[in-house]
């Protein structure tokens, strides 16, 4: 644990990755800010009073986690007034923090500038998430510290989520399982004349009866490839209806897509529910350590320019976490490598013009040895009567 | 309607005001962009799977309504690919749209800049929300335009949303009687040795139950004055407990508090209840249209000072609806003025060492003759035997 300054500090994410992630960006400091950076430093804390909405007052909520690198016993925590005493109770590290003067990210940035200057942090190559810190606040940060070059800190955050941990990936398991149970049972109880908001709206019923945060739910009634909830859409007799549902637990994304049919499936529908299978096993030989994330979506394309009916397929996989889309990138240029504890959200789809889009999303964790469905049984016909 | 250039537009919010608001800061183009403007513009309309979170992809989605002074009808808007589709199927304003190349907020800033030059709108004063704009977007918008001088729009999407119309506050009345209901339930039912974290997972079950989105719950056990939901602080008999909740409805932020009380109140706590009731009656005579915000918080304060507990007395008011601490602006340095169809949370409370904190919130509407309370009865304890 040199690393870590010689103390022993107990925290919830891979700390020596932390840094070599830093280090490959010559970074000295990196302050995390964004809800879901944050919860994954601390181990899941955020205000409570702005885990789902942190507008207030013509700003947003803003707090920092700030890390010098190989210094975890130096981190710190910079919040609201009133937060030193709520982390205190649930024993949230970082244990040294601030609280700004006022309510609001400007009081935030103050308070900042002043304990980075305290510690002789307000210089070097400093990591900040360009892409979530609002831009009042980061104009100010960079006014106030001349000394200082900012770094994206998304090239080490991103990364450093990618691979998950045992106690990730379970709360990822309970958060699919509930997704999977709510989309089944709504397609099991549809009914001719339905509409597709219809349709969400049940699907947004289930999420709360099992107590999954409802994100979204995007419905597809065949043969359109109109994907939000719609008055105008209705699932017909005789037609597929794909339900694609995201719900969170715990800050951990849960998305899974089904398709179903009201009657029997057409031998057309039959078929591209096989390719989406096909394809996805084509896919899945791919799924393990060390093969290329290019190679993947390389295998997929190869495997549609060979489909019959393949001009009408799609393969799309991103790794799936905190945020709906985010590491490992899954394309043709990509420079990622799958690693044993990625999880990848794996879509297979056919958008035919006499039948619809007929589509399965399910969720991959890659292991050691290949990989694992977390979510089981996607390519049947989910039907209604 | 000259105004608006003369063609005939329709939308949900007061142009005139828009515009007024904009020509009081001298801007001739407005850009809303964070998700409650652009909702509020749009009469309630956001890209569906980013309704709850719009993190993706190493950044957020980005969408913008787009107004130029005067011009109803020379407004557009700028979104993500596919987002022109689901517009047209619910007929959202502005009917002119336009669809960035790739997903993200860098490539909704490319789109967006294309567009403002083609329309020769990429010079003058450009009112943007700094306090909601990621930092590289911004950056980004501000380099490519170097003609253009950006000015915080908050100024005017601020007052311009604090006078609700009355399909707001419908809305707002429905959330408010959902919240209310819930932590009425939850008080009247608590046990001894309940924690708050308990407590607060039951207010989570009510909003399920009732449908209205969950975004916090703060409990307080008396004698400790600690809100946040913890697994260390239990309801006692013969102790108040408040419950301060929000939740969501359509984009409309219900918050509501009520004090409970295990077994029959003691006379300190009657007290100070009692307290709350005439501090808040106190304030209520000055909730009318033309009352300086600042005379408000005057009024309550002087109540305060010639109170017996006064010392342990705070009166708290804020706008409310869609941010949860939005215009009028109340404290002792305000520059607002309450008008009719103004909203604001107006929250009572002492905070007694040897009770607890005891605390009242409602949400009171400003009338044209006086003021409503949205929140009956919040006087008199909410009692578990």
């Amino acid at each position: 644990m040199e690393r870590t300054g010689g103390a022993v500090v107990q925290v919830s994410f891979d700390a020596q990755r932390l840094f070599a992630l830093m280090e490959e960006l010559d970074i000295g400091l990196i302050l995390a800010s964004s809800r879901h950076n944050v919860r994954y430093l601390t181990g899941g804390y955020y205000y409570p009073l702005y885990m789902w909405d942190g507008n207030t007052m013509r700003t947003q909520h803003l707090s920092f986690v700030v890390v010098p690198l190989d210094r975890l016993d130096g981190s710190f925590f910079i919040g609201r007034p009133t937060e030193e005493g709520i982390m205190d109770e649930g024993g949230v590290w970082p244990y040294e923090r601030f609280e700004s003067e006022r309510i609001g990210s400007l009081s935030t940035i103050d308070k900042t500038v002043e304990v980075l200057r305290r510690f002789g942090l307000d210089r070097g190559r400093i990591g900040v998430e360009l892409s979530y810190l609002p831009a009042d606040a980061f104009q100010k940060l960079a006014h106030e510290l001349p000394d200082a070059e900012f770094i994206d800190a998304s090239a080490v955050f991103d990364p450093l989520r990618a691979i998950k941990r045992p106690e990730e990936i379970r709360l990822m398991r309970i958060g699919l399982a509930r997704n999977l149970e709510s989309i089944e049972s709504v397609l099991a109880s549809g009914c001719e004349g339905e509409t597709t908001l219809e349709v969400a709206d049940r699907v947004r019923a289930e999420f709360r009866r099992c107590e999954l945060h409802y994100l979204y739910s995007l419905v597809c009634a065949g043969p359109s490839f109109f994907r939000a909830p719609s008055e105008k859409r209705i699932w017909q007799r005789g037609r597929p209806l794909h339900i694609d549902a995201g719900g969170v637990l715990d800050g951990y994304i849960a998305e899974v897509c089904r398709s179903g049919f009201l009657g029997p499936p057409t031998a057309l529908a039959d078929e591209l529910l096989q390719g989406c299978h096909e394809l996805s096993d084509a896919a899945r030989k791919q799924l393990r350590p060390a093969v290329a994330a290019r190679e993947l979506q390389g295998t997929a394309e190869e495997f549609l320019r060979r489909h019959e009916l393949g001009r009408y397929g799609r393969f799309i996989a991103h790794g799936i976490g905190m945020v709906h889309h985010e590491d490992p990138v899954v394309n043709s240029t990509s420079q990622d490598v799958l690693q044993a504890g990625m999880v990848l959200s794996v879509e297979t789809e056919f958008l035919h013009p006499e039948v619809g889009h007929v589509k399965v999303e399910d969720t991959v964790l890659i292991t050691d040895s290949g990989n694992e469905v977390m979510t089981p049984d996607g390519f049947r016909w989910h039907l209604s009567e």
